[in-house]
């Protein structure tokens, strides 16, 4: 059982470099996860090949031919109509059955969310999944949802979000009393619309189980004010992509200055390795893995144009969610949470 | 009268270092432009010394005494009930009155946002005022609004920000045919809510008159894909604020890299040239100033915590305004973007 447990199901044909990113991360996976085994779903003629001089990666890993793939311009009704015999559509089945804890994807991000949420289903107490992601600060690190699955978000779900961001702090980043902040325009307690502003107010209630440190700005991400940034997924994606833009600026500007004279060239051979130090802190493939939170199984988007190291990474959270059984804790966290009882769905549906 | 146009009013009260920096801020922008002149409100006593040595600046600078000052701390309500005999009152005041061309004020950015509000109303055909910010970017520079004067925002609003932006753009920015895109989740036509899909349809209708990109994400605004960025408040508040941390955070990595050994510190010293250039286009003191756009006179907000420099930069934007009537042509724009009739208020507000 226990091998099983470390058994993740891999969309062998996701990812602009798929499947030989794909077959290399998990290369770099395994020496990892001395437990891990694959089931690869894609193209066999070319993910065998790949497996030729890779002899204990040939060794833990089952692969399952199809040759159908979702395509990364795909809409997700075509996805959904056309991708049943998929390699990204298989692997997520594999989750359900039983066969792979946790499923991973370099493909089509609308259609991997649309599928899992179809295929997985949300665990018992939450209304909606949202997607996480690490981010590094000036404290350490922070996991941040929703960061695009729900455009418009009510105030059960916001809250729902806080107590699973909670639970992933504690279990994979390892914090012991993860804070949790909510994503608004100010700290004050009247700032921002309703919804927000109520799910503070359960938050606030809910402390002694939960550490709701109150709203936060868009600066706190980075600053790492709170362990958990909790936000609707709407601003969530705006600030990550914002955050991802700056990064690249300012590394651009950075290379610039650099290059700007002789001087500068010099100073920049010293600083090397320092600043190799520096780039591997903000390593955007370190922090490659957007997480589906709330389903039933495990399910991760890798970034669609990541390498083999980065990709591997995406493994190691799917890894580690499914040995710290997060699912299982979230559920059991709900039920701690007894007394935020969400409103039955019709009512909210009908005030809205 | 083109000494009168470029009269600036400033709540010598308003931001951490009032009123030397004020002061100080005034002096440098004195030297930018040669008909500048000031009406500075505040706490006489205190601004007469400061202006001592600096005889010039006098020669231009006329001081209405008040002792009452809006502190930081202050709500909006507050600020509107006691604030009547305030520095920043009494500055917005100055613009309605028509002696003055534009206000500056470091304080409280609520109350002056309230205030300006209802003492200045808006132009015709907008509805709502918004809060514009100039970001530096890959390719130059892009206004963006509105950075949290409205949380939630209709379809009407988000295009009349949109033909604001543009004015600003070409005016101020000096851009001949500046793009305008509206921050959302993606970039395909179906992607967002329904207001941000309706103000795109629209504005796809203006083409020919405005230069609409269409959708644009997170990390297009450091890229400086288009000149202007269009964002509801909430989530363009927390996307301003993410940029900021984001670019503190790398700086700091980037100080830690410096300081890591000698070879470092030695490389550093190589590179100073170079990444003082850096830093200078980057540095948030060049881009001080909140832009109240939408209302009948000028208003800028100057970041509180900011030095003399960036003070003086905010009182640039101002004067550029005023010198290029971006407030007439605001006005003049909307009339001829005439095929685009805002539908009544009161129906809107019925359907919402």
């Amino acid at each position: 059982m226990a091998s099983r447990d470390l058994t993740i199901a891999v969309d062998a044909m996701g990812g602009d470099d798929a499947p030989r990113m794909v077959v290399r991360g998990a290369e770099m996976a395994r020496r990892r996860f001395p437990d891990m085994r694959f089931l690869m779903f894609g193209d066999e003629n070319r993910i065998r090949p790949l497996l030729k001089r890779r002899r204990k990666l040939t060794d833990i890993t089952d692969i399952t031919h199809t040759e159908d793939v979702i395509k990364s311009g795909m809409s997700v009704s075509e996805a959904l109509r056309k991708g049943r015999g998929s390699s990204m559509q298989l692997a997520i089945n594999a989750v359900r059955e039983g066969h792979a804890a946790g499923v991973v994807s370099a493909g089509n991000t609308g259609a991997l969310m649309a599928m899992a949420k179809l295929t997985l289903r949300t665990l018992p107490g939450i209304d909606r999944p949202a997607i996480a992601g690490i981010f590094p600060t000036m404290r350490g690190e922070t996991v941040m949802l929703d960061l695009g699955a729900n455009l418009e978000c009510q105030t059960r779900n916001l809250v729902q979000f806080c107590i699973m961001g909670d639970i992933f702090a504690r279990t994979v980043l390892g914090n012991v009393n993860p804070s949790c902040g909510l994503l608004n325009v100010g700290s004050e307690e009247m700032k921002g619309h309703a919804e927000i502003r109520e799910a503070a107010s359960h938050l606030r209630e809910l402390s002694g189980s939960l550490n709701f440190y109150g709203f936060i700005e868009g600066n706190d991400i980075a600053a790492g004010t709170t362990d958990v940034v909790i936000s609707d997924g709407f601003s969530g994606n705006i600030a990550l992509k914002a955050i991802e833009g700056t990064s690249h600026l300012v590394t651009r500007f950075l290379g610039e200055a650099f290059r700007s004279s002789i001087m500068s060239r010099l100073g920049y051979v010293l600083l090397r390795r320092g600043l190799k130090k520096m780039r591997a802190r903000i390593d955007p493939r370190r922090y490659n893995g957007a997480i589906f939170l709330g389903l039933t199984g495990i399910a991760v988007k890798s970034h669609g144009g990541t390498d083999a190291f980065g990709f591997s990474n995406a493994i190691g959270v799917a890894a580690d969610m499914a040995a710290q059984d997060v699912n299982g804790k979230i559920t059991d966290g709900l039920k701690s949470f007894g007394h935020y009882r969400p409103a039955p769905v019709a009512a909210e549906a009908a005030a809205s």
